[in-house]
């Protein structure tokens, strides 16, 4: 069993080829939650949603986030009515939102209204949020002290990020699916996806007992780079690696995750940095990284996947015992 | 400054006539909430939202509830994530519900909010709720004691009626601008609209105050029959009165009313009736009260204004010394 750490647009597409090419009990995606907000009175969990729409195959691949075809109705009436408009919700999205809002509100779990609404989705493969519990992924920034979404969405990632923490850490636990996944005799790797290491893995692995769990592991942790050729091929991700002082490139990426993980996959644009990142004591694999389309997210992810049984005989036969 | 009591479709057709013969400042509408309820975490008020977008002119004519060009892909896809499908929320109206249960959970007042939204739906004239407090509306029935939107939506009034009472009675206030114009000096009628006596104006009557306000009246009340023919024009009304052991006509409304009102507005059909409605003591004032078209709304209207003149010149003039 593989267990895949992802945030949002970037994690998704690797996690839909990983859906591709492992079967569904042979995955789990815990996905970041240190997104989520409170808007509108509804619970928005941005990451989760992504992941939830691109595996049920109905995201809209051109905007990179919601609903393909998608309508706005509600939009343009919360806007003659004076209400808040800045965090687009299209109409069919917004479904998630009150469903999900209205279970919480019942006494669910996220985690158990996630699976719900995979299931009502027809998505085979288990998805889970990295807590049930609230932590939050805090910006300070030029302008102060931003709620994640204030800075990514309403400001759109323009404030010069000068630090970022998380509350409600002391709080907060893995959720149920994360955690056994973690302990399982079963978990032959860990995958991170192509996300925002700052913004969307940092979160899952500041929920407590992540970071020890995959200190002390018996199972390689492979992490995909979001960077490619020194740009983030989505969101600020380069930006913000500019803002705390690092030169955006995958070799960055290596010493954000140095001691954590046992290889670091980047892109052919990248090859030139293999020898550096093999240095910081990781393997460097080099393939395509870039995923326009299906195909080359299954390419991806069966790279991946054969490079853990490759490199680390050891560790899944070990795994496998 | 005349006061109306309205309930939903039936009412707001009246309204949306007095509107268009009454200036803003002569006006005040007055809307039962007794149909109110919490459904997917959203606080609904179905007469208010009748009322407001039956003046704003964006009501749905056809169906009578509702927005007109509304769009339906949030429902669509609520029944996809399996949701609560049985109360119709089309995209548009939904901003509707979202927005008010944002600025409710903000503190403010549900008369607060509704002055809020008629104005951002340029609305001139002022709406107010019954009362800012919960007072429910809850029908006994053959089928058990049930909410009302679960007896009038989920069930579509089928379980016969035995009796109806309200809930929170003993917490309700009138909301401010209710109370008010009950207690003004420029108050010159109260118009009862032809709205559903036992589910509509009822709960408006129950808000602890309002009966002994227009029992200790120096001004005339004036209600108009929602019964032509021993028919409701809209809604289980005919049906209740049948069930509660009423025969359904304007004679019976006259009834439910006896003490309350000065004059009953009935329909030429119901022309017959007059004298055993006078014989209850009150004027029966003979027009057509059938509302299919704004200039129907507005004629019907006038005929009530001016009945309020003709009939009770004293009463007028003692109001507005």
């Amino acid at each position: 069993m593989i267990l895949a750490l992802a945030g949002g647009v970037g994690g998704a597409k690797l996690a839909k080829g990983l859906s591709e090419v492992l079967a569904p009990e042979e995955l789990l995606i815990a996905v970041n939650t240190g997104d989520d907000f409170e808007h509108l009175g509804l619970h928005i969990s941005p990451d989760l949603d992504t992941m939830m729409y691109t595996l049920a195959g109905i995201n809209d691949p051109v905007q990179g986030w919601g609903i393909a075809g998608e309508t706005w109705s509600f939009m343009q009436a919360l806007e003659t009515l004076g209400g808040e408009t800045w965090f687009r919700l299209g109409d069919r999205d917004l479904a998630t939102h009150i469903e999900r809002t209205a279970r919480l509100r019942a006494g669910h779990s996220l985690s158990a209204v996630t699976q719900h609404l995979c299931t009502q989705l027809n998505i085979a493969h288990r998805i889970a949020p990295m807590s049930d519990d609230s932590l939050r992924t805090i910006v300070h920034t030029s302008s102060g002290r931003l709620a994640f979404q204030d800075y990514f969405v309403r400001r759109r990632a323009e404030p010069a990020v000068t630090r970022i923490d998380f509350d409600g850490v002391g709080q907060a636990r893995m959720s149920a699916a994360l955690h056994a996944a973690l302990g399982s005799t079963m978990l032959a790797a860990v995958i991170i996806c192509p996300s925002n290491p700052y913004l969307s893995i940092a979160p899952i692995l500041t929920v407590p007992g992540v970071r020890d769990a995959l200190g002390q592991r018996r199972v390689p942790v492979i992490a995909v780079s979001p960077i490619v050729a020194g740009r983030a091929l989505k969101g600020p991700a380069a930006k913000i690696m500019r803002e705390l002082g690092a030169e955006p490139s995958s070799l960055a990426v290596a010493e954000f995750y140095r001691g954590l993980i046992d290889a670091l996959v980047v892109d052919e644009a990248d090859a030139e940095l293999s020898a550096a990142i093999d240095a910081l004591g990781m393997h460097a694999i080099v393939t395509r990284t870039v995923m326009h389309d299906l195909q080359s997210r299954t390419s991806l992810a069966r790279t991946v996947v054969d490079s853990v049984q490759s490199l680390f005989p050891l560790a899944t036969r070990r795994s496998a015992r």
